[in-house]
């Protein structure tokens, strides 16, 4: 038995009786035999209740001490958590993102971890120890200052030291059972996944699912770390995700390795089109748009360029990015406008996006074709295409969203109550 | 212009607005071309509300846990602190009791301060930054643990920090508006003392007054520290605590110097008085009985052994100690009757101590006698005395209290109103 870290988000421990039920859990893993490393998120609210007190005493709160109060919220959850697994006679340290040495920049609010240094964690798990470790912080190598690590940072604080402590398995858990084929909220008929590689998550991730983050999926990717997303609340088994798929007893007899070509299919509301209109067609204009774009710091999804019109010389670029960096790029733009010389902007927020993902998508021309047929079948209108070697999406009118991704989804045979799974291709992977 | 410490406590900081306020004033001082170090509690509620969600989760929190958890609360507090201060302008950091180098012994949730390192502190100053940090919290030496000071450890850091930086004064920020010759809510007519030296104030502190610890007084003391006790609503001037009496024009004037010969009547009802009954009066017993209750770490405060009993060669222990540890105390001494041999315990928890202090009181035998008929006057029996060189105790009835505070306070000529103090003695102090 080796040695496993678990991650609590912060639907798992809302309350005493969530903290209870997650000291239970962590001692059932540590009475089979294993070492285990609990990386905790903070309780329910906290982190926006602490976020509005900020907000109160300063409409714009500095980098440095927002992250100084933001850590507050794992530091109350770790001690009680260590706690109640006391309470429960077993050993258990807290240790803060410091302790633990999570090492990051100093990039206030989104650190990147450097280096994750974890000594003290080792010597509490030698001396028979259950180590909890606040999730989301660390500190900044050059200024020693508490540092945050932004969106989905306790699930990578989990698969950091997972890395680092070479542990056998990263747990995530969560409020829902796993990786499913699409959105069960959207889709009655959407299957857990059991297991998934981690090249599709990595696409599922970025195409709008939400269980995991990109940047949680790629870490773990790089550092070869298996992660189990599965819920805190059912016990049951959750997604696997993992560079090889395991070989288990139980997954050798049955079909799953050629219908695992199709992972499911994901969709994202949460992005808005911008479209340049009238740019003059001539090379470097697409790079002059771009650099204003990423001088502002605003990361794009899609980009498309229309065909030219012969007789006018000029062209539309058009591109997706996040709602909420819609009106800084529009200012970026305008700024520019002199050296880049296009007409006009357009804005769009009522976009979509559906993306399909499977791994050897591009060897097989039948996947594209099915996956415009579901949607040409739906009455779903495309706006933009895009592709990669295991994902394809398209952006949609926003509303046509929830029919489209049905579709697409019983097409492929991701139903849970299809008989037969479509299998496209040979031996899949 | 040197540099100031100032402690701001939870009352003074319970939400946004006292935050604000604080702020505020803190910014003042440092406009008036002070280096500003702000010591800060939690807000208000904060650590009662932590202690709830322990209890919880665990009847019995662990030291080591429960310290990690308690210290959020100044870290909420102190990061919106340094966020206020920003937004009015002015450079702030915060920096928990570990970053400030407040270095403590490893006796959790009690500990004590072994040395002060607080070069970040220093470094933060000559930047040019105001720095706030985190009370009632330290890290210990040896296990790099978080620990927490216990009661009144915000006005010890306040005061250690002081002392390391070789402040010019340390400012405790309070509800009320200093330290006065009773309690007011007691003595409608308790006037605010201006200047109390160390020793009467670590006798009042040790008598019962609130408004500043025993532990505090006694640290600024050691290392000449003035403490300047003040309200953070009024902007009045305070209290002064200091060794020496400050040599300020305009206190050179007036009556003060024979005047404070009594600083002031301090009460505490918060004890309880066991008898030993029986005790054979012969060397030893006594040592035997307070060798049990210090095994137990029971502090105790007076202690009086009745005249012997020429007939039965026995005699009666009395003592008095905090109620709560009332429980304890009984049972040590039930466990060592069989080596002390004494007949029966009486515990008595309806008893109050009113205690009148000033300098030179010893050699002054009026102070003890119109102590002593103030108290007949009013009709108050008196059941322990205790003396030192700067006080006179005496237990009472708990219900004789309030009358007996107002009857010494008004017999020394303390009340606000009252034309002319009486002063004992020659030229005080």
């Amino acid at each position: 038995m080796g040695l496993v870290v678990q991650k609590y988000g912060g639907s798992s421990v809302a309350d005493a009786e969530g903290i209870k039920r997650v000291a239970k859990r962590i001692v059932e893993a540590k009475k089979n035999g294993h070492q285990v490393v609990v990386v905790v998120s903070a309780m329910g609210d906290t982190t926006d209740e602490l976020i509005d007190l900020a907000e109160q005493v300063s409409p714009m709160p500095a980098g440095r001490e927002f992250d100084m109060l933001l850590t507050a919220g794992e530091r109350i959850s770790m001690a009680l958590l260590a706690m109640a697994i006391k309470n429960l006679g077993h050993e258990a340290q807290s240790f803060t993102g410091s302790q633990a040495g999570v090492i990051t920049d100093s990039v206030h609010n989104k650190a990147r971890i450097i280096d994750v240094t974890p000594g003290r964690i080792r010597t509490a798990l030698d001396e028979g120890n259950i180590a909890i470790v606040a999730g989301f912080q660390g500190v900044s190598q050059d200024k020693k200052d508490i540092t945050t690590l932004g969106r989905g940072g306790s699930d990578t604080t989990a698969v950091a030291l997972a890395a680092a402590l070479n542990a056998e398995v990263c747990e995530i858990y969560t409020d829902v059972d796993g990786v499913f084929t699409a959105d069960p909220r959207v889709v009655k008929k959407a299957r857990k996944i059991d297991w998934i590689s981690s090249e599709d998550m990595l696409e599922l991730a970025a195409s709008g699912s939400k269980v995991l983050l990109h940047r949680c999926v790629e870490y773990a990717r790089r550092y070869d770390i298996p992660i189990h997303v599965r819920s805190s609340f059912s016990g049951l088994p959750g997604t696997w995700v993992s560079n090889e798929k395991p070989e288990k007893p139980e997954s050798q007899g049955d079909q799953q390795v050629e219908h695992a070509i199709i992972s499911g299919v994901a969709h994202d509301v949460s992005e808005a089109k911008i479209t340049v209109v009238g740019v003059p067609d001539k090379p470097g204009e697409a790079a002059v748009i771009f650099r204003a774009i990423a001088d502002a710091e605003i990361n794009i999804d899609m980009i498309v360029q229309n065909v030219s019109a012969a007789s006018t010389g000029l062209t539309d670029i058009s591109f997706t990015l996040p709602k909420s960096e819609g009106r800084k790029a529009i200012d970026a733009l305008e700024k520019a406008k002199g050296g880049i010389g296009f007409e006009s902007l357009r804005y769009d927020d009522q976009i979509g996006k559906i993306s399909l993902v499977g791994a050897g998508m591009k060897t097989n021309p039948g996947v594209t074709a099915s996956f415009f047929q579901a949607l040409s079948d739906a009455g779903v209108n495309i706006e933009l295409i895009s592709t990669s070697e295991i994902r394809i999406s398209v952006v949609t009118r926003q509303d046509d969203v929830p029919g489209a991704v049905r579709a697409v989804h019983s097409a492929f045979g991701l139903d849970s109550d299809s008989d037969e799974a479509v299998v496209y291709g040979g031996t899949g992977r």
